[in-house]
């Protein structure tokens, strides 16, 4: 690339969330906050009339412009725009939205924005919260974002990261009952999350070599089989990552790993189950996290945190990790065009 | 009891740990640094031999004093006493130890503690680490300090806690495969580990009352029921507690719980496996926190970490962990008498 080139911004998609919960609040405030034009092209695949009486509830300098899939270039600082997927009780308040259309509109956003990636009309997809559980209450088998945009971009192998500014963490297994994650560890699952994880280090976070680290799944790492067997598995999918030139520790046990982390030992951390990850994540990084999907043919990045009916509306939720998502969606968009752009 | 009167201090039994561990080098040091004498009457089960040349080697102010059980009183600062419980090839270096021998004396001293703290002769056992595995290899079936006191005294229902300065942790299950925590997870077992913390934590830590979260099993807290049904199991056992008058709040979703108690909203989690509770226990108190049993009809307090192999000998080691247990031990045993005595 030509760096005298005037390089088109990249363009990314922002669903909204579930429009009962705080996604509507925090997308508004993200963007009165953050200027995301500044840095790349985005539009929000929403409902206007639910940004509209956000925007207004919240009396935030924003004015929200109606745009299609086209319209994409044209926005501007100081708008919201939005792509209308849905048309949710016009006049109603955000409370009245019946559970059902609330919870299938979250899901459509969802489908629109994947879709559009796909067929490469934006470069990065950027998610609100919505709830799963919701969204499978109206017949939708949805597992999670994660798991709906590998499938339907017909993507095996990919991985589920958490990124704050020290600890990054990569889960093996993510929203399964406790009970089944030992027997869903296999060599090929731990190896193929310590490469797809490695390679995603080195090209959208500049670490290079990454200091990846991998958690053992028992108490103290099994205690040499007292405790489980399970870091026979880890170990042999460690020694086949080193075999393929990945500089990767492991397993190390959990406990005292992350307090690693915290002395700067490593960057990432490849765990085993989803709060192994999460917990310490949300001790070092509460509301900066990033959740960033590796291995689909697109970049997405989410927030790390729920819907939160509890304080949705009212004002309370932090725009922290959508802005933070928005941000690093853009910019590993930018660095992946970079690298194409070497080749 | 009379104020005027005066109390006798507190006697403490101290472990010297694994010979080959960091056990005698915390246990010198921590005399050294904390004068224990002040606030209660110690006595270490350990080895002369060996705590004679760990403090020359470390170049302590201490002097070793061999003592016997009665001889505990006769012991002041300056001076660490030593009960000879094992003789360890004298002359030579702590390497040069043999692993089966160093291993059996590191269960002896436990054994003779326990004995001392169940005849009276000790208010409170603080044990120093040894190694779960290296003990299990000479053929004594050993699951941990705590389970093994447990045991020796007959005492059925007890709770290992991990007690820091802003978070205490008690645990359902301990040394576990993650892969049984799930099945061994009952309303009987949950409700006994909230009622004996929630009084250890009113006895012991003068909370009142305590404010005590239940942390949820699965990711999400299941998600209503999406990954996994266990939170119905903690939710009976959170119930039966509240109708005996225990105000418990859970099971709350293990990722954001923590974040809570960092912000001030708990002072204890009921965590459902070790890693749940240890990761964020290490995390926020890396070297300061204690690990106590509570259910025996002893006080028993401990270091929250290894034998640390790779750095035994070689004065890296920090002895916090192990000053706290003595403090904290002493402490327990002081407020205990004190609430006798209220009686």
């Amino acid at each position: 690339m030509n760096s005298g080139e005037k390089e088109p911004k990249p363009r990314v998609a922002v669903t909204m969330g579930d429009p009962r919960g705080i996604g509507p609040e925090i997308v508004a405030q993200a963007f009165a906050r953050l200027g995301p034009h500044d840095f790349c092209t985005p539009l929000i695949l929403g409902d206007v009339e639910v940004l509209s009486r956000t925007v207004q509830r919240m009396n935030l300098r924003l004015r929200v412009a109606e745009v299609d899939e086209e319209g994409l270039r044209e926005n501007s600082v100081g708008v919201l725009p939005v792509l209308p997927v849905s048309h949710l009780s016009p006049g109603k308040g955000a409370g009245e939205i019946p559970a059902g259309e609330s919870s299938r509109a979250s899901f459509a956003y969802v489908e629109w924005a994947g879709r559009m990636a796909i067929e490469g009309k934006v470069q990065a997809v950027v998610t609100a919260p919505v709830s799963k559980e919701a969204i499978h209450g109206t017949g939708i088998p949805f597992r999670g974002h994660t798991e709906y945009l590998a499938e339907i971009s017909g993507t095996r192998d990919f991985v589920m990261m958490l990124a704050g500014e020290r600890l990054k963490v990569a889960l093996v297994t993510t929203h399964v009952p406790l009970e089944t994650v030992a027997r869903l560890l296999t060599d090929e699952k731990i190896l193929s999350v310590i490469e797809i994880t490695y390679r995603g280090l080195e090209e959208y976070f500049e670490l290079r070599p990454p200091r990846l680290a991998v958690a053992a799944l028992n108490p103290h790492a099994g205690e040499g089989g007292l405790f489980g067997n399970e870091e026979a598995i880890i170990s042999r999918a460690v020694q086949q990552a080193r075999d393929r030139g990945l500089s990767v520790s492991g397993p190390l046990p959990a406990d005292t790993l992350f307090h690693r982390v915290q002395l700067g030992d490593f960057d990432a951390v490849v765990c085993m189950y989803h709060d192994q990850g999460l917990i310490p994540l949300k001790l070092l990084h509460f509301d900066t996290a990033v959740n960033v999907t590796l291995g689909l043919p697109f970049i997405r990045t989410s927030v790390d945190h729920g819907v939160a009916y509890d304080i949705a509306g009212k004002g309370l939720a932090s725009s922290r990790s959508l802005e933070e998502a928005i941000r690093l969606g853009a910019r590993m968009a930018a660095r992946k065009k970079d690298s194409l752009g070497r080749r």
